[in-house]
């Protein structure tokens, strides 16, 4: 194997619709599957509430602990949108009126005949020393501060934002997967799961069991970025199965 | 308003699974919901790998930070099945073998014909102190640790533990919300929503914009455990959605 780095991420999920359960929250997944792709491995997330402090403090943590944050929500025209204020904070830097946002927003409003007021304006202040990150969905743009990505919390706008920004991490592998279903119980499986599992310590293999109508069993989720390993590894799972009478089905 | 302590929680999501986006977390919505019925704010949520160092110390930090700390993931009898030891070793105890959870199990594998095998039986080791959480879905047992409660990963399981134990949750008032939705854009009614919440600091008013078959709008959602309160403040809120010209509808 060869010696890189890897590469971390955290994902902050900032809001309080999320922590109130009014909202089932689907950017983590997005985020997960992407980064994925990109060779970022998400190590952490975390939802936290829309209060300044916490925020500040949640923000510093991350970006010294990991090498990507992506933090999602809180960043429109109203009084609970508070994140960029805060990202401004956790970098000790001013939070300033971009010109390229400003104009973002200028010929957005104009061209359906609404105005730009101050609340409006908001949205394109961001902390001294950021980028933009293009919101091709509804203008209001997020921003790149050092390692740290500010995004919509919208779905669709969290993606198109993401989107435009995933080609220019900078990833290590990716990590592949390898999924075997079977319809054997857990229990059955674990010992010899157990014994794979140590003699492959570079692989993570995740044990899930699954009932749909009536039926269960369990899928075998094998992870890595060396495609070599996790085909020797894959191959003794599928084996183990076989061998306690089940059939192995890739998912 | 009577004073009257907050009583908050934090929900550990315990998963390789969740980071990598093979799954969606739904045990976040769910518990959220519940622990808001029961009185209980829920203050945040953490996704943290199957990495016994991390377990430990999330554990540890967040049953310091709030009243009550519910993990789901991590209990089953797998090799990547370590939230039991990792909350005992949290608390600073050995991981015991529970009687009753050794009868639950081997009352349920011998009426299935299954054998309690020695992986299987680790299902039934809980930190010392522990008191079982019932699993009527598939027997194995979650348990509750002093104020930490260690629930199943899997939806079904996770959610009849937790309705077997909401009832002696000792919450606080019940958070109430009231929503109003309405055509208007975020921008329109920024200024004055703004003016509102200065005029309730006690209440928790959000302002989430939604976009459905090319119509747009604004959810706003206030929320606090004081009724007249709310409605002073959800009246204010329908005025101001009148006065410029939008229709307030309750959600």
């Amino acid at each position: 194997m060869e010696a890189e780095k890897t590469v971390t991420a955290c994902v902050l999920i900032i809001g309080n619709e999320i922590l109130s359960g009014r909202t089932q929250d689907v950017n983590l997944n997005y985020l997960a599957k992407g980064l994925n792709e990109a060779g970022v491995r998400l190590r952490e997330a975390r939802v936290i509430p829309d209060v300044p402090d916490v925020i500040v403090a949640t923000v510093n943590e991350a970006r010294a602990k990991f090498d990507y944050v992506f933090t999602t929500g809180g960043i429109g025209p109203t009084h609970d949108d508070i994140t960029n204020e805060c990202v401004a904070k956790a970098f000790g830097v001013p939070l300033i009126l971009h010109e390229e946002a400003k104009r973002i927003l200028e010929d957005r409003y104009r061209a359906r005949g609404m105005e730009l007021n101050e609340a409006r304006l908001r949205m394109a202040h961001v902390p001294q020393g950021a980028t933009l990150v293009l919101n091709p969905v509804s203008g209001a743009p997020g921003f790149r501060m050092e390692n740290v990505y500010v995004m919509a919390g919208v779905p669709q706008i969290m993606q198109a934002m993401f989107e435009g920004v995933k080609d220019e991490l900078r990833g290590g592998r990716p990590v592949l997967s390898r999924a075997i279903s079977c319809g054997l119980a857990e229990g059955q499986l674990a010992k010899g799961l157990g014994e794979i599992q140590s003699r492959y310590p570079d692989i993570d293999i995740g044990s899930y069991p699954w009932y749909r109508r009536g039926a269960y069993g369990v899928s075998l989720v094998l992870r890595s970025p060396d495609e070599r390993r996790l085909g020797l590894a894959s191959d003794e799972v599928a084996g183990l199965v076989r061998g306690l009478g089940g059939t192995p089905n890739d998912e």
